[in-house]
């Protein structure tokens, strides 16, 4: 991440556009909605006057603009909210004066064609799917932010700027020295996180497991019964959905954390987490796992899931204190909010022509209606 | 229908953005595709030069840009296929001449706000909720059109600019004089399509009733078993969903088509079918009904289901002649095209001052990456 401490140039106006689905902070599951609450907290401790503009409501240090009073959070997917939100959100930036625009939402992009201020986009998504064709037809009237560099070598090609790790507030996770003797495995139940994988290295490697996730939509509940459901037993339980406190109380008191995925995952909070509370990550190196473990230090980065045992068994020869200390060093909210700061800075810096177009102004003329 | 033969000015470069779910002309159900088929080869025919942006391959009389090389159909309402789609439009729009932009997809007009060009936006559903409010967001940068008075009415501030009714080609609906004894209903088996009602207003009139539709989404499976059902039996009968050559026998052959909407309906094509094909239409009078329906003459227009079994009776004292003619009158394809070209005309002879606007230029020094 950069080390832009020396960037500091003056306050900015930074209009923060969330996506409409949940509140931020997330009253529950949204890593975006996390991501974007410890940024603003940044962002203000450093100067700067943030406006979001977001669903609900929020209890970050910031102004608020809302377009739903309510996050129709069991709509997400859904087109007619997504543009609604957008359109709103063009709405309310065409009402405000901001130095900066850093959308956050899906469709909100669309609208920074319309604007001379310069927009910022952070990536939350794989760039190497339809989200990147999206980002490769703006071109670059969006500035790309990736959250790790795997994710910026799906789909090199696009308008990136920077890349700005995700980060934690490490104050809100429990250090824990002395962990218990089983593993860990925390996620959404899908081939791409790997829990059948995860049960099976814990148990060549004789230890118990412990799994949580989310087990909602259908495609989860298939994956669950047929691949799961079948490998539970002695040694191997389900505890359900942990809540934000349940989560810390698991990720702390694990021998280690296991997370073998099976995608190119841009980034993994789930990973940082994991450090900050002490626990080593036992990894399959892919997508921004590289980038975030240290091999043989805070976990190890593994080619393939038949290492995992060994390094399920080797995770506890690794320091907790080392796991915490990188994640302070690394994926602080002030690195963070300081890189994203200098980003904001070199966009405004440079520069950018004055073009002449035409376009409809208050004062037109209307046309006549039937 | 505002006759425009007089308002003929010259050719017109129109860049017709379609929604991104099926081809155009669709190949099954898709009435904004069949729509748009229609409207492309009305203003071909008119000398204009239509581009066409959308999904798969096309039959109409227009130069082709594709984004999604398959329709997505069965991601209908999912918000990456149409934030994608209105990006490569975008995109697409941006390197071609065009004179006017007519967009018919949700997110296309998140992108009239960066564009010179003026943009027309047929509003295909209702006004009064969310989409509305899409457009009430997007003001006065985007030229409404209403596809009925009633519609419009819904939502009477936002920027609507004509209102110009749907359209069908008469030729492709078979004319039949003389009818069988039983009446039709045909939609989708909704609260909001009344098939309950015409059921019981057909057995209170001793009438068969023919009952054709969608029958595939979970709600209309719900709404199904528990009112249709029940109300199955002798001289009720369900045939299914009707393709387009069974939907033009059932309409041709039928006694009258009931039309028990229980809401605001913008438009119904349905109701002008029924009438090409020379057969009445009995309906309860909301939403743009009785701009659709003569009532006495080519119909009924009615004020409650109450009302509805006399009025069945009586449609058999209406002339299908009568029926046929009024739609061959008032919505043709050719009175469509030309409302349509008058719009635009009117749009661009209205004056748009030109305003100064920063914004980011291709030769503009990138900023440095990490």
């Amino acid at each position: 991440m950069t080390d832009s401490e020396d960037d500091w140039e003056g306050a900015l106006r930074i209009a923060m556009v969330a996506p409409p689905w949940e509140e931020v902070p997330p009253r529950a599951y949204g890593g975006i909605e996390q991501m974007l609450a410890d940024l603003i907290t940044g962002l203000s401790g450093r100067g700067h006057e943030v406006t979001l503009i977001g669903s609900g409501s929020t209890g970050v240090p910031a102004k608020f603009l809302v377009t739903y009073p309510e996050a129709p959070s069991e709509r997400i997917g859904e087109s007619l909210p997504e543009v609604l939100h957008a359109a709103q959100a063009w709405r309310a930036l065409e009402g405000m004066p901001a130095d900066i625009v850093h959308d956050h939402s899906l469709a909100g992009p669309l609208t920074a064609l319309g604007r001379a201020t310069p927009t910022v986009v952070t990536c939350h998504g794989p760039a190497g799917g339809e989200l990147g064709e999206v980002y490769r037809a703006l071109g670059e009237r969006v500035n790309l932010i990736a959250v790790s560099d795997a994710q910026r070598a799906d789909a090199p090609d696009l308008n990136w700027v920077a890349t700005v790790h995700n980060a934690l507030d490490a104050a809100s996770f429990p250090f824990r020295e002395h962990k218990e003797d089983w593993v860990l495995w925390l996620g959404r139940f899908s081939h791409s996180k790997g829990p059948d994988l995860a049960i099976d290295a814990a148990r060549a490697a004789g230890r118990r497991i412990v799994l949580a996730g989310k087990l909602t939509e259908p495609c989860e509940r298939d994956y669950f019964e047929e691949h799961v459901r079948p490998r539970l037993g002695p040694g191997v339980s389900y505890v359900g959905e942990a809540d934000a406190g349940r989560k810390r109380e698991l990720l702390a008191a694990a021998h280690c954390m296991v997370f073998p995925i099976q995608w190119e995952e841009p980034f993994g909070m789930v990973v940082i987490e994991a450090m900050a509370c002490g626990t080593p990550v036992v990894a399959i190196g892919r997508g921004a796992v590289p980038e975030i473990v240290v091999d043989g230090v805070t976990g190890f980065v593994l080619r393939e899931a038949a290492e995992l045992p060994a390094a399920i068994e080797a995770a506890g020869r690794l320091d907790p204190r080392a796991c915490r200390d990188h994640v302070e060093r690394h994926f602080g909210v002030g690195a963070m909010a300081a890189a994203y700061e200098a980003v904001y800075h070199r966009l405004l810096a440079a520069p950018r022509p004055v073009r002449l177009t035409e376009e409809p102004g208050p004062d037109r003329t209307p046309p006549g209606c039937r």
